[in-house]
This record gives C-alpha cells, structure tokens and sequence, in this order.
C-alpha cells in the first residue's frame, strides 16, 4: 500500500501534517512533510478529526426508505417491509450496503456494525467501498422451516464467510432478539460465539412489550436474561436499551457489553421512552451510537444523530447541562466503547480520519465540537479516509451515480 | 426587474418550465419556455419545491453561536449572553443577521420572523441578501433609564424606519415576553399593533416557570392574560407555546394566532415538555416552525427542524403515526398559517421557490415527502430563489466568504 500524505490540515488550532503507511498513521504534527512518492491532499482550510463509528444500523435498508413511514410499527412491518424483504436477493443487500456506504462515507462514518440478511453481501459491499465492519446475519428462529440443524450450518457458513474477507471485515453471530430466538438457540450461540471469540449483536429492550414478555415468560428482564444464556460479556453489542432499568445497566457494566443508541429510530417509531442515558453513563456502561437503518430513521447520518442524542437527553433530564457535546462526540467516535474501536489520532493508530469544511457558516465561530454537535450535518465532511485510502475528497464518491441509479431499480422491483 | 426563466425542472413527476417577472411567478407548466432575454436557469435534475418559513429567530445570534453550550439557562444567559450583547453594536447585527441570511439562504428558508435588538439592521441585511423578513425589535421594560416615554418613542421609531423599507421588509412590534413587559406596555403595545395593523411577535408559555408566575401575577393564565390586554389576535406570531393548556389552544384559535414551535431550542434548552401539538392541531390553531437563534439551536436548517418536530411528536405521543411528514412539511412551508404568508407554487404567486438536488443518496428512493423531512438536511438545496431573485445557485451564495470572516472578529470582539 502506498503512502498517503496530508499538509496544511488544522488540528487543535495547529497546522500540521499527517502521513498514513500500510494503513495507518505513521508521523503526525506541525513539521510533517510528504516523502517522495506519496499520495498528497491539501488540507488547507480544512481540520483533521476522528471519523464517527455507526454502532447498530441495518445499512441494505437504504432499498426502503421512505416506503411506508408514518405508520404504526407492525404495520409498517407486516404490510410494507416484511412483503417486501421477502423478495430481497443477495445481489439487493449488495447494491443497498453499497448505497448506505456512500452515505456513510459522507457523512464521516469509518466503520458500521450490521446486522442483516445475506451479510457476506454485505461484507462484499463495505470492502469494496472501504468502510470496516462488523457483520452479522439476522439469526432467527423458524421452527418449521429449514430445519434447526440446517439453519445454523447456514449461520455458521455465513461466519466462515465473512472471515475469508480482509481486515476491514470483522465477523460476527447473534440474535435479532430474544423475542424471536428461543432460549436453546440462544445458548448455542453463546458457546460458538466464545469458542470463535466473535462479536455478538443483538437488539435488546427497544420496547415496553419486550420487557413485559421476557418476564412473563422467563422470569426476569432481558439483559438477566441475555446473561443467563451466556451472551453478556465485552464482545456484546446491545442496540436500543430504551427499557433497561438501573440493575440491568450495573449488570451490563459488570459485563462490559455496550450499549448502541438510536436516538433517531426511537422517536420516529415511537418506542415510548429515551435511552436512560445518564443512568447508563453513571453504571459505566460502554456506549456507542447508531442511525439504524435508512429505513426507520430515515439517513444514516451521525452528526444529525449526535444532536438528537444529545437534545432528547437534555430534553428528558429537564438539563440543558445533560450529556454535553464533548461527550455526544466521544460517544458517537466509538471512544466510549473499546468494542467499537474508535480512538484518538496518533502514530499507530488505524489511519482512519476526516477532513471538515471549517468556512461552512455553521462552524464559523464557537466551541469546535459544540459546533460539530449542534450546528453541524454530515456535509461538513470533505474528505473521508479509511486504512490510508482515500474514500471520498471534496464531497465525491467514486460510482455513486451508478450505485443510486441502479439501488433505484432495485427498489422498484422489491416495493412495487 | 427583469424575466427569470427556469427550464427542465421536476414537479410532481413533470417535467416542466417556469417564468418569473416582476417577483411574481409568470407562467408554469410542461410547456413553459424561456423568452428573449430571460435570465436562464438550467433545472435539469433538480427539483421545484416551495421554500421553508422560519416563523421564529434572532437572526444575529449567529455571532453567539457555540458560546455558552451545555449550562443552566440562566447561568447561560446571565453570565455568557447578556454580557456579550450588551456590547452589541448596530453594525453587528447587521453583519450577524447577513451570515444567518446565508445560512437561510443555503438551507431552503426564503422568509423569517426576527426580534432583536437594532432591528433596522436586521431589515437592511435581509433586504440586501433577498430575503424576506417580519422584523421587530424586543421590546422590554426598563423601568430606570431611559424612561418609559423615551422608550415608547424609540420602538416607534423603529418601525418608521422598518416602514422606510422594501417591499421584502414588514414592519413588526412586540413585547419580548409577558414577564419581562408589564400590562401597562403591553395595553399601549395593543393599541399601537392595532391602529398601525402591525405584526406582533412574542414569547408565549416557553417555560412552567412563566406560567406559574403568569398565574401567580394576574390570576390567568398567559394566554388568557395576552387576550386580555388586547395582544392576541391574527397579527400575532406566539414563538414557543409549549406549555399551553387546552383552554388557552382553543382561545388562541379563536383569535386566529399563530403558533410558532422550536423543537430544536425546547429540547436544547430543556423546557420540560414538547409543544402540544396534537391539541394544537385538533383545535385548529395555524401553525408554525421556527428555529430560535442560533445560539440555542445551534443552526437555522429548517430541514433538520422538520425532522425534530415530527419526532419529537411521535416520541410525545408513542404513536409512529403523529405529525406525518406531508403535514411537518406544510406546516414548515407556512402553509398552515395565513400569517406566515407561505402558498402553493402557482402563477400569479410570489417567486419564490427551490430546486432542490434529487442526486443525494438521501433522496434516491421512497416517499417525496417523507425524504424531505427524515432523510435531507438544507444541504440538498441547489437553488433559492426570493421574488424572483436569485440567491443561491449550486450552493454558492454571494459574499458569504466575507461575510463569515467579518463575523469572526466581531464574534471575537464580542466574546472575549
């Protein structure tokens, strides 16, 4: 891999420079000079910043958005997504992943934990685009059809998959939910996801309804349950978490799982309660942040996620003071969550990182990340690099126009 | 003022042409073509949509913005803003003002409602970036100096000179708050609103604490007490609202007020509560959506605005279904609200109009509609265009580079 150099960028009100070798950062500061052969960027006018890390999001959903909005949840799920999923071929997940990733990359998103069908389409998409990932299929029950065994060689022949890819792919296994994955199935994962060491994501306590039938039926709340199985430890990614209560959040802190927010999908489909946040954050649970997918939300934008996260916390809490933008950004730039991997820019690290417009009138005077919080979207974002490769500069992404006209195709034929 | 003529343009899945002279639209349809002489607009994949109305903001705040994030509201305002605004100089809220016109002007807004100090600069700003504005400035009492007669003459003199200008420009008067006028300024304000048939902006029950008072003052509550001393009634613009009861709802429709909400600042200044919309719908009071100033926001994206509302109207309620996307757009548009002047794109109509990029992932496929709100942010808009003006093309806005320099001293000047 060849290196890749940036002058003039700005970064805590220096000038410096950066230069990225083999895919990550080897020299960053004021005197770092190109060497001879580099690939070089012009970072003048423009601030060098962490990328953001998608913690939870569904990224082949682009193929429904806007398609049945405003409806009652299962409405919208059993008349308009479901009919409709039930139509996807590899080949959609694959043009939809490729759509999500143009947005991601350009609204300064480096890396996405996913949980859909025909994840090694998913993988193949993200690789291809640049953008790391945590894949994992929707592991789901269903008894009758094909067959216990059957289903999890096909689950299991999704992970050897997904390890034959590069290391911006990171497989992972685990549950859409404990409401539709039985307690045996469960238990099963847990040991192939500890004898593999795999990475486990799976959506927990998003509703009300969630909460009253886990206790009907198991005795006690879902994050007790998920633990009884076996499936709470560091390597656990929990979406949602909307109806955690205090002792499920010390026991996931015990357990070192994180929990993923998604502030957006939330209040858009109503699930009755924000994320207890501050409860969460004073248990000492690892955090991160998702958009969801496109489809529920409906963009895949983390800086317009970083406000809402922060304004519904402020809100609920009565606050102005609850969760500051400093820590909206932290969380959002996975630096709360070692499972998410985000980190500071530094020699040795991943060369992962963006480049902002500062001359957008949003950002022109004011507290950096307050404006990066508050007053900014994802199109303050001209250049995007993930590994040392350049995915985007001055806001363009090679083949977008043919990945919308074609995931425009495809929609038609999966929604019509 | 001579023939703007755009060609090749999308509306409702047409194709079509639209001529504009003398700030009014000319001609629009399939057939519209440009005559000898027209400024030309090429539309090619854009699309014509009406522009957005921001019903409630201190445009100059922007000179504020990313100051003071994250405190209690008075620590904030006590320590951080009111100190800095007392040094305000007229020419800084010109100045201040034009940076949040091309904020406006970048994010689709083509009108706003402002109260601040100095509002001629306010006015001389919009009227040179091309947008319209109703402008008054905030009047409170200060019972010491320079006396009440003297103030009286001054607010008066404002609105003579805020007459002196354009067509773009209405003249407004208002009180700042009920609890920062008392009843005998705003009696006189009442008369005064009345024999001139002016505008009338105000703070209305933005927080409990207003209302406790309000009720502990006088024995009503504020809207009752708004009615009683003469100032509700169609002119008047109600910024906030948000803890409104059902009596008052049904009072202020009566009287045929506007309600203008402020997701945005209610959450990020943590009031408490959501703006009652569903009663405020049901009792059929005209509506509106505002950003507040940038300071408490921290843009003025009437885009990302929509969005808040109608989620934080879903998360209110529990219900997916409240406040649909066509309706968050209406009522975004100014379509609900006579006062706030927004109509349908027809001839014979004011010029001004949108076109918007449909080559964005965030618009590739799904719902007109629902795309505009959940899934853009102002960034889609190519175009804007006021009174058949043209204020922005390919998201370059005249001056603004100047603009945002000038802002940065003085915003340095002001805050340090």
């Amino acid at each position: 891999m060849s290196a890749l150099a940036v002058t003039g960028a700005e970064l805590d009100g220096e000038t410096v420079g950066l230069r990225a070798e083999d895919g990550l950062i080897a020299e960053l500061g004021p005197g770092v000079r190109p060497a001879d052969g580099d690939e070089a960027i012009d970072g003048s006018g423009l601030r060098l910043a962490p990328p953001l890390i998608n913690g939870h999001t569904h990224a082949a959903m682009t193929l429904f958005r806007g398609y049945g909005d405003d409806l009652p949840l299962m409405e919208w799920l059993e008349k308009w997504i479901w009919p409709a999923e039930a139509r996807l071929e590899p080949e959609d997940v694959y043009w939809g992943t490729r759509l999500a990733c143009v947005e991601m990359i350009r609204s300064g998103t480096s890396s996405f934990f996913d949980m859909y069908w025909h994840a090694a389409e998913t993988a193949r998409a993200a690789e291809e685009m640049g953008l790391r990932l945590v894949a994992t299929t929707a592991v789901i029950d269903a008894p009758r059809s094909p067959g216990k065994d059957r289903l999890r060689d096909e689950w299991l022949e999704i992970v050897d998959r997904l390890e034959g890819f590069g290391p911006l792919v990171t497989p992972s296994l685990g549950p859409h939910a404990i409401y539709t994955v039985g307690r045996e199935t469960l238990e099963w994962l847990a040991g192939v996801t500890a004898e593999r060491e795999l990475v486990v994501q799976v959506h927990l306590s998003e509703t009300e309804q969630e909460v009253t039938d886990c206790v009907e039926a198991n005795g006690k709340r879902p994050a007790l349950y998920l633990d009884e199985v076996g499936l709470l430890g560091p390597r656990t990614a929990l979406a949602h978490g909307v109806w955690l209560d205090a002792d499920e959040l010390e026991l996931i802190a015990a357990r070192g799982a994180t929990i993923v927010s998604n502030p957006a999908a939330n209040m858009k489909l109503a699930v009755g309660r924000a994320f207890p946040y501050p409860e969460a954050a004073s248990a000492g649970v690892p955090l991160a942040l998702g958009t969801d997918g496109a489809s529920s939300n409906s963009n895949l934008d983390l800086f317009e996620e970083m406000k809402l996260f922060s304004l519904l916390q402020k809100h609920t809490a009565g606050d102005p003071a609850a969760l500051p933008a400093s820590e909206a950004l932290a969380i959002a730039r996975g630096q709360r969550s070692q499972l998410m991997g985000g980190g500071e820019l530094a020699p040795g690290q991943p060369a992962d990182f963006l480049l902002l417009r500062t001359d957008d009138p949003e950002l022109s005077v004011g507290d950096p990340d307050a404006l990066l919080v508050y007053g900014a979207t994802g199109s303050i974002v001209d250049t995007t690099v993930v590994a040392g490769r350049v995915l985007m500069r001055h806001r363009a992404v090679p083949d977008a126009d043919e990945i919308i006209a074609e995931v425009r195709a495809r929609a038609k034929r999966l929604t019509s």
